[in-house]
């Protein structure tokens, strides 16, 4: 166990905990195409006992049995709600497995903003400051250092995208406002009326407008990129009548004392080419994305431009929630964790139409 | 012809420019089912011998034929893409038939934008002062004079009326964005590859990014309700996989100078219940309303909301479209000059689910 | 109570039990625009105690309040799920109140079917003779005397519509297909794996190929048109991922004795026209329908066609199954029942697109 | 050119002819993840001297332009349309190029039924023998020695499949009811108002019930598994508002003169399960299957059952439409040709949900 590679295969062994969520067997199907790495063990309480492909049949090729607990592996996504994961994550950092964490549960460095969020006490405020945030644009070097890594939101991920260069040159100031709509798959598999297909289709509708739980997450990351200003953020997320997909919209005033020669349209368009050109998985694209153009991959495509009438930046930042946004960010985040190819197992590209 | 009322059944005899489109058709259905009016002509040019029924299955019981110009009516509205329109309408007005025009036409005061935004020069341009903004909620008097009245934009009656409360108390000043959400008929029955099942369905996109046609026209509306400010204005409308509906999310910071007492959240509320208190198709909401809940119906559900953290207002705002957004409000326009009672006809439940 | 008309407004006061589900709301909506009745009692007792408004906003302009029993009536609707509806209903007859029960609790003539396919002992075998099935366009005349309708399940209504002109002529024999495709809200609005979005979403399935519960229902009815020969009938039903709409095409061998001079495509067509000639929600139409030229409507559209190459008609048969297979069609039954015009309340267009 | 392999990469040069249409843009998008093969070429003529990735921006990390022409390959897809396809095909085959054409042009054996079924006279009406049928369940060892393949119609695949080991076996005899069900990415990237998302949306219609194109390809191959016997066919297809799938119900009387040993359900799903025991591509499966399933990849997936009561076989069949019913069957039939693994390429999961 720990880190010792398995000898029959030579490929890393690695497990989920919770597989029957949508995470869970996204991570499952991708995982599968991995050249590196494999499935050994995954662990789903009310599933527990039945094949994999009983569950979920597109995944009948895969000979796998779902168990209560996870069993020997070399590595663990955790794939839990809030709450349940800190537990199962602490125990298995303590036999020594390197995690990636899905849930929220290590993605906030204050302890206290648990209790106020998410209405628990975190118990184990302690590995808060050694997780490190899992969005390999922002924090490559660190995770490939670490031991947890805690998983982006799926609404911080496209947000945080479209706006760190504007925010880490100061071209924008404190003043964002984030209009962010998903597909139904960012809801979970969990039954409850806002999921069900009447109430959802042919619907619209904005949600959350107290606070969503990605607020504080999205506040803490524009706060490290302006390094520690407090950022002023409304953010308004919707469900949209589809499944899979994120398209935020981000709203922001030029910075007054931004000299004018660098805050064309063009200027803006070259800043962000410049910042994402080495990184696989960002494209700054030269028209407003579709969502669906992202569809099953890991890529996120941003689109910055200048409202000149009003001095605004707008930027349109989208992924698939369940790939960039939660099942493919996380095996990004694996392959810098275990030195692999960052792109090994993520390769496909989007289904279109 | 002209305002002479039809003796033999003693309703009002209307017809339809262009019955073929959705704002058309959509007329044509609610226009059946109204106590005071009866359809006698519609127009049409691809589809002019047909039966109605033909080209519309659904409204097979309605007995009327397409025609290639429209005959003998008390009451006109044309459903015409813009520019087109302007020319039958002038015509129809000559013979002192009242118009409703849904197109764009006549609804921008200033000339010179039709050429600016819809690349044509406006060939009526006396027409301009004389034609009233179909709005009820903000024109209902001039409306009630009218010979002319413009009817507005689906985007524009959402913002507009989602805007109106906070304008004219100065609550907020002049920074608005808009991020606006609709359904795919409004993009019209002509084809195009924006529009095929396939490019839409599972998708999400901003588009008009550089400045959307119905924007000149909520600058103007805009300015209106702040006596002459000139608003500054961001708005993206995105397309969303659904048939009908637009729900729309407006952001905008409290006006600096506004005594803390007035902008809190119970306070923004009876604002905006006061102010549509008596409006039979405005009902403002105490929970994030759907676009769903509008459907097939007249109604527009607002729901203003305070971002405490930011001292921001948030309004949602959500209409049907091809009703409250196109057909249904030129019937609301139609009833209020002929006298008729403003809901006659509209009175349906929205279609859930 | 009883059959007490109230007074103060001269309209029958009914009411819905289970106001709840997708039926019960649907019967809410119609209702509400019905001439000649009024809701005055609404129940269900998940949500006793609170305004139907804050359950469903498309109808908050209706003042109801859920009330965990039914209140004084004059006639009553059940949308119980099955064995629960049946106590209800006994308990309304013995106070004298009329009911349509949309349930399948009377729909059987044989107790002991309710054994083998609903897994319950009837607890009112003896009202099952007194019950008519509420198939106007077959039963009309029973329905006009009856204390107790059995409104058809929707899967029936289509099928049976779409045979009952082959069957009463002798045009086919006992044998025929069904193949039927339902939209969502057929499976209710309970919560279950199989109405989530992203289940059901781009997915078409068919389910029960080990016997459909409006199997035996269909029989009966099928058997009833032939007189009491038995038919031989296999029903698979599709999930369609659409919210509202079923659409049904039946196969069925030309029976051999039929002269050749009554089986071509024209008499067939002829053969459908002349039989439902007098009825209001029947269409016999000259191309194959779409469910959507139904929608929202009570409308039921029938295409009869011959297949040449091998002697079988095919019969395609669409209805909105929350209308004409469910609230509509209960509507259609009261009007009946209570001498109103059949129409009453049901004369709306479909809504299209 | 011809048969000489591409010595820089090692590997086979692939073009495609027509890769704008949804086949021909899905076989790039599965071929860029071919491991044996390269695309060297694409044609397009709307679309020439644009990049692949300006009118697909989810292949724009492919860096090929579109050319009016193919340019140099050692091997060609044609996606374009029936009769365009043949006279492209035939000139690639005399350049020595094997070929496998997705259109219907190559897949009937007698030339007369283009005329009845298309209405054009074959152009090459000497290929037809030559061609084989690219079903690799049926015909594999013939595809491996071919040199142009005529890949199978979407709907004859499901079909097909369904109904082979039925055939052969003579559990049924020639009475056959094909009711098909397809997303709407069958009908082609072309604008019509067939595919108007507000058309499609919330609606399921039959179609062409006088004759389906799929219909003579179906028939030519059910005469072939039962050695020449003429089928009784009845086809059926319908559209159903999704993007991709295919699912097809079939309905056939067991054979009279089969002992009844051999037609309880548990023989028949053994037959199929020994019928597709060595295929990659067919899995037969113990619950009706979803069209979600395969989405996004090669499988086929197989449900047989026995209506007990009526003596009948139901068999559910489904397949991705543009996977396994178009371009992933090309792809496989490629690599047979080649000698290469006929999974290489193919074996991802679908994705779900």
């Amino acid at each position: 166990m720990g880190n010792a590679y398995s000898t029959s295969t030579n490929k890393t062994r690695v497990g989920i905990v919770n597989v029957t969520g949508y995470a869970g067997v996204e991570l499952a199907r991708l995982l599968s195409h991995h050249p590196n790495v494999e499935i050994t063990s995954i662990s789903g309480r009310s599933a527990a006992g039945k094949k994999l492909g009983d569950v979920f049949p597109h995944l009948a090729h895969l000979d796998l049995t779902i168990t209560a607990e996870l069993g020997a592996v070399d590595f663990a996504f955790s794939a839990l709600p809030h709450k349940e994961s800190s537990l199962v994550v602490s125990a298995l950092l303590k036999d020594g497995i390197k995690v990636v964490d899905i849930s929220a549960d290590f993605r906030l460095k204050e302890a206290s903003l648990y209790q106020e969020w998410y209405n628990f006490n975190h118990p184990a405020p302690e590995l808060l400051s050694e997780a490190v945030y899992g969005l390999p644009e922002i924090y490559r070097d660190n995770i490939a250092k670490a031991h947890l890594v805690a998983n982006p939101g799926c609404y911080s991920t496209s947000t945080i995208l479209g706006l760190a260069p504007l925010l880490k040159s100061g071209v924008i100031g404190s003043h964002v406002i984030i209009d962010s709509k998903s597909g139904v798959s960012g809801a979970g598999r969990t039954l409850n009326m806002g999921t069900h297909y009447c109430e959802v289709n042919e619907d619209i509708n904005a949600y959350a407008l107290e606070g969503h739980r990605h607020l504080p997450e999205i506040e803490q990351e524009l706060a490290y990129l302006m390094r520690g200003v407090r950022p002023v953020v409304t953010f308004v997320p919707h469900l949209v009548p589809m499944t899979r997909g994120i398209l935020t919209t981000i709203y922001a005033p030029l910075s007054g004392h931004t000299e004018n020669s660098k805050t064309g349209d063009a200027n803006i368009k070259a800043l962000f080419k410049d910042f994402y050109k080495d990184e696989p998985f960002v494209r700054v694209v030269d028209a407003p994305p579709h969502s669906k153009h992202t569809w099953g991959s890991n890529m996120c495509l941003v689109y910055p431009t200048v409202d000149i009438r009003t001095k605004r930046i707008i930027v349109i930042s989208t992924i698939d929630n369940l790939v960039k946004g939660a099942a493919g960010q996380a095996i990004q985040n694996m392959n810098i964790m275990l030195g692999m190819s960052e792109t090994a197992g993520l390769d496909n590209a989007a289904i279109y139409p």
